[in-house]
């Protein structure tokens, strides 16, 4: 396709996802940005975009950059539009920092309303010894080009995703029943996932990654929204260039809520993230 | 054991777990404990106690009284003695309440010295519907009188671990090698699960059980303390009478970090909470 192999790729820090999660430092600790509206789906702004940017302030107001452990606490829906995010660092060290930030947005008398609120201890992945002492292994997934994404079919879900034309979202097959009307019962969801326009993976980026796929409560045959309760998020190692791989699981659905676990691998075939998240559920 | 049958079991809101976690309202939302010494390991104060207390304050701060999920970022080294533990409710609502929480005890000028910092979101476990689909099963243990504690052998690590007072432990052998002195390699513990006094588990008492297992990097072959960075639990049911049985399973240690699951079954079968955390090591 020589086409395509003339397109410009878009790099780390001068792509969609870095213009969209870029916050305004307003005075020490307190950033400013205006959410994006190229990153709902089924009309609500995704979770983990809104992490993304969370991350980001926060690499800005602690000394270390990238994000080893977060964890978040959704309280509203965030909508598109301005939203101030204040930050408060809690404790500084040598290998890692920790800190708190909280994201806004304004109701109409203009005064504040907590969206999020984030825990987080950054350091530097980069600083890390190579020792790795392993029992996971990759998912088995089908090429590339054996897996679907959302522009090789009609939407099996109403509402708005801008965020699939955001996404290079390629699923694996065997965890797409409940787009053909027949879910699988298993609580899987394989994708390769990438930006759109091509820019590569960095810590940031695999915030959003862990939150991207389609529900796994899809496959167990549920419909409609599942939103976060609690989203917690390991960084374990900086992403090597090209696709990654994202797995997600849910074993145990009880009482209106459910876990969600993410694995993340690089093409080097390492573990680079792995989040889990509680959601509630719309049964019926 | 007629003998054993005669002993009064302590119950809950009357035992060493509750008088030892147990707070004392100083103003709204503030909370002063003196943290036992009876819940050291390795001379470390308990990372799963300390978050029992922590959830025991926002149980009073918030209109909710059960953990849904909880995530703490352990930031300096607790020590048995006074303590004051600070909350900020965040938010309320129907289902859930949000609230944050730091517990702080003081450098010797007095000041204080903020040691854990906790987010969480509450609700009311007896509420919620029976719907239940699993594909969780429970661990296959042996019988716990095939299992083995610390009152079977010699203390296979130094240092004074008063925890094992406290608790019931009944470790499955075949996750034993590393007291021998050959451990097995796989990052797996699984032990049967209690107090000592016989007081059954409550939503709170999951928050230690999550936490209380020698650590699984033992029998990957690590010797020494694995601090935790943060942990996060999620309560998914109120459990039943009876010992639990806890599994914890490291996959991936790399770069001086791994991540320790661990799932908590009661009596009746059922998945009552599920926890991670991100444990620093120390490698040689």
């Amino acid at each position: 396709m020589p086409e395509a192999a003339s397109v410009t790729r878009a790099t780390i820090g001068d792509s969609e996802f870095d213009r969209d999660t870029a916050v305004t430092r307003r005075e020490p600790g307190v950033y400013d940005i205006d959410l994006s509206a190229g990153w709902t789906i089924i009309n609500a702004v995704n979770g983990g975009y809104l992490l993304a940017v969370l991350g980001r302030a926060l690499a800005d107001a602690l000394p270390h950059a990238d994000p080893f452990t977060i964890s978040a606490h959704y309280l509203t829906a965030s909508q598109p539009g301005p939203a101030v995010i204040r930050t408060d660092v809690v404790r500084t060290g040598r290998t890692l920092s920790t800190g708190q930030a909280s994201l806004f947005q304004y109701d109409e008398e203009g005064a504040e309303v907590e969206r999020i609120r984030v825990l987080a201890s950054y350091g530097d992945l980069d600083s890390l010894p190579d020792d790795v002492r392993t029992a996971a292994k990759p998912p088995v997934f089908p090429p590339m080009d054996e897996c679907f994404g959302p522009e090789d079919g009609p939407a099996p879900v109403d509402g708005s995703s801008a965020i699939t034309d955001r996404l290079m979202l390629k699923l694996d097959p065997s965890t797409l029943g409940w787009a053909l009307g027949a879910p699988s019962g298993k609580g899987e969801m394989r994708s390769w996932f990438g930006l759109a326009d091509g820019r590569d993976a960095d810590p940031l980026s695999l915030l959003l990654a862990v939150d991207a796929l389609p529900p796994t409560a899809f496959e167990i045959g549920l419909k409609g929204w599942v939103p976060t309760v609690e989203l917690t998020v390991h960084v374990r190692c900086r992403p090597a260039p090209g696709p990654l791989r994202v797995s997600i699981t849910t074993r145990n659905l009880a009482g209106g809520f459910l876990e969600e676990d993410a694995e993340v691998w690089d093409s080097a075939d390492r573990l680079v993230a792995q989040s889990r998240q509680l959601a509630r559920v719309r049964l019926g």
